[in-house]
């Protein structure tokens, strides 16, 4: 099946926003298995509009269409779509009842102009947006089935979820559900893990799931995709394989499917009765801003302190002049893990100093930096350290997230010192390639 | 003139990435006064790329085409552009040399398939990228001359700036150069900004001035644009426009064209020798972010504490909680700054401490949140409180605004309490319509 995508509205033609929506959309259809052949990007522009969905209409099996359904005058996905298909608009009856209450349940009168959102070309098919006023709508043009869906993020993502791929499942010719898990890990790259997990789609006979990864530094997202007739089965299909992945790289693995890095931590910590305070320099708060950021953060963080000297944050805690000025980096991790830990009153005191090492260099602005962590807890002070290279920002994002794996490890009873690809590597961070 | 885009690579086109090349240059030929028609994405596909090549060749004047140089099998723009133009390809003997040098410069030999990339249809006018390996070309398909990028997104950057866009000025009619300047805000919406410089581009009687907004929450950039003969001629006409906008929203500017909220407020400090450190909660640590990330922080920057509870900040800071517990929250902020100031001994203590009001609500999940500011100093402290509503997220980034706002305000002599556009307000915040 050929699929177009076709994105629309002069905020995202001019640049005004970047246009995430369609990296949404393409991926989403990646994991259940299709992939997008074409994208297009036009303006709020009558005769562009008109002359995409002809081409669109002529070239592609199904063409999703996102933007345009609002209520104002340059809002024309309705209008085109119908001129393009050759029909007229006409008022989905139901689709303006349903607006009129959601107005209403608002304490607000419906304006005039939203009822221009419930006028459909005719024969259309309405799909359902539960959240918002812009309902979506399924036409044919030329030889294609065009699936409308509004720009907003949060509406497109549950009309393409509830609505779109169901349809698309449906109409092939091996229709069936796609469930799909994800494992997000730290410390190993991408093609590392590929390598690790060799031969494990090979372990469905039916070839009925697929493994696929996306890297966003310094986590990787390694993602299992089966189909089957039902839920049901393709859980029972995946589980062995699942098993497998934790068998091969369990210990990287710090959350699943929604769960994050910080919300994983922070579930250990509440089931413990726990609660943990932080020291950041060369993070500059990171950590503090994960771990705060979280519902429920109250219970387990309680305090965190940023600052660039390791030696002005140590007498910040209580600690001696003295004392700081004649450690060792990796010795100074550790008295203010502690310090912290006395001073906060927490379960554990996580401290996260790094130091960079001269200036930028090369053309990518390469810095290396010494990395000293520390976690203090009733029973004593792990320590490791660990020397990352790559730009400043890349530098603190691979060392907060060091700093909540050497808690998650700790935790879970793993073992805290386990090399990993990021250390000492002289190589560029993934990026576009030429 | 008919500009079109097209964005090539299997990572765009599967939502790997995100397609921030596109926006950026749809927004630079804005900045220059162009505007982009339309936009195609395709992967790494020899059949997908020569239809799209062929398609903007018959009807766009100019194409910029994005990725695909890079030294690898699947990088084909060069091999698809001149089967497009109907030449064969050459060698660019200059080219070559550069790279061998690339290379030997770095203590490394020059890998074979890298000469791929000095391979140019035969005709093509090479475009210089001085931080690369793969080099630019312009060349006629069609009726259009199509410009090839790399896809490194510095390398893109430099390559439309320096090479590109003085090509597009010299074919124009009127041939000259683009200024802009630049001017981020904080606390007036887009519209309001809009209505309070209404009639400044009519100041330039020869139309050569254009204003233009870009609003990333809860900054806006107002862009002024001149187009003239030389650059000295377009900054003489665009310095009476950049004074008059200063009288109109003057304190409402806290930076321009390149530095930040966060450097402008550490020059200020720098030059008057002085130091702040921080108390926050509901930002998360995001003021000690990005105070702690910028060359030299460490002169300015002493300290910041995060935490969810204020009474747990004002314990650690050495105050007593029968002190904290019938303080009122902004009585609260004011003795966590001071606090604060006197623990880390720095000129400024910067508190912000902000209360959320109740589950969040409605569809987009909005919260109020009531923040209290307090700055203090040796002569003693300013506070200031405000309500905002919005997301979480929005939350925090507001008030970390305010922040940093209150201080620039105290440093430049500003008054600290004018009105902001996003108190109070019940409305959602700027977002993709329908």
């Amino acid at each position: 099946m050929e699929i177009e995508v076709i994105c629309t509205g002069d905020e995202v033609l001019t640049g005004k926003i970047v246009n995430s929506n369609f990296s949404y959309i393409a991926q989403k259809l990646e994991d259940y298995g299709y992939s997008v052949k074409r994208g297009v990007t036009v303006g709020d522009d009558r005769d562009e509009l008109l002359a995409a969905f002809r081409l669109a209409g002529e070239r592609a099996d199904a063409v999703i269409v996102n933007g345009g359904l609002g209520p104002t005058v340059d809002d024309l996905s309705q209008e085109v779509a119908a001129q393009a298909a050759g029909v007229g608009l006409s008022l989905h009856e139901d689709w303006l009842r349903r607006m009129e209450r959601f107005f209403h349940q608002r304490g607000r009168t419906m304006p005039e102009n939203n009822k221009k959102q419930a006028m459909l070309p005719q024969g259309a098919e309405m799909l359902d947006n539960p959240i918002g006023t812009a309902c979506g709508f399924a036409v044919r043009i030329g030889r294609a089935i065009f699936y409308f869906t509004p720009g907003v993020p949060r509406e497109l993502f549950r009309m393409l979820e509830e609505q779109i791929l169901p349809r698309l499942l449906r109409a092939s010719p091996n229709p069936g559900v796609i469930v799909m898990r994800r494992f997000h890990s730290f410390g190993l790259g991408e093609s590392h893990v590929d390598q690790l997990l060799s031969g494990l789609e090979a372990m469905d006979q039916d070839g009925a799931i697929k493994l696929g990864f996306r890297a966003h530094y310094p986590q990787l997202e390694t993602k299992l995709v089966c189909r089957a007739a039902n839920e049901g089965q393709a859980r029972a299909k995946l589980a062995p394989v699942a098993d497998e992945i934790y068998r091969r790289i369990g210990n990287f693995i710090l959350a699943e499917d929604d769960d994050t890095h910080e919300s994983v931590v922070q579930s250990l910590l509440l089931e413990r009765g726990e609660t943990v305070s932080l020291v950041e320099n060369l993070t500059g708060g990171l950590i503090a801003q994960r771990l705060s950021g979280l519902p429920g953060a109250e219970e387990v963080f309680v305090r965190g302190v940023v600052g660039l000297s390791p030696r002005e944050i140590g007498v910040g805690l209580g600690l001696e002049p003295s004392e700081i000025d004649g450690a060792a980096p990796g010795e100074l991790a550790r008295m203010l893990a502690q310090a912290m830990r006395r001073a906060s009153g927490s379960s554990y005191g996580l401290g996260v100093i790094g130091r960079l090492d001269g200036p930028p260099r090369g053309r990518a602005g390469h810095m290396t930096s010494a990395i000293y962590l520390a976690l203090a807890s009733e029973n004593g002070v792990i320590t490791r350290d660990a020397s990352l290279t790559g730009h400043r920002e890349w530098l603190g994002l691979g060392a907060a997230e060091m700093g909540l794996d050497l808690l998650r490890r700790h935790l879970k009873g793993l073992p805290v010192d386990e090399k990993i690809d990021f250390e000492k590597r002289d190589e560029k961070p993934a990026e576009r390639a030429g």
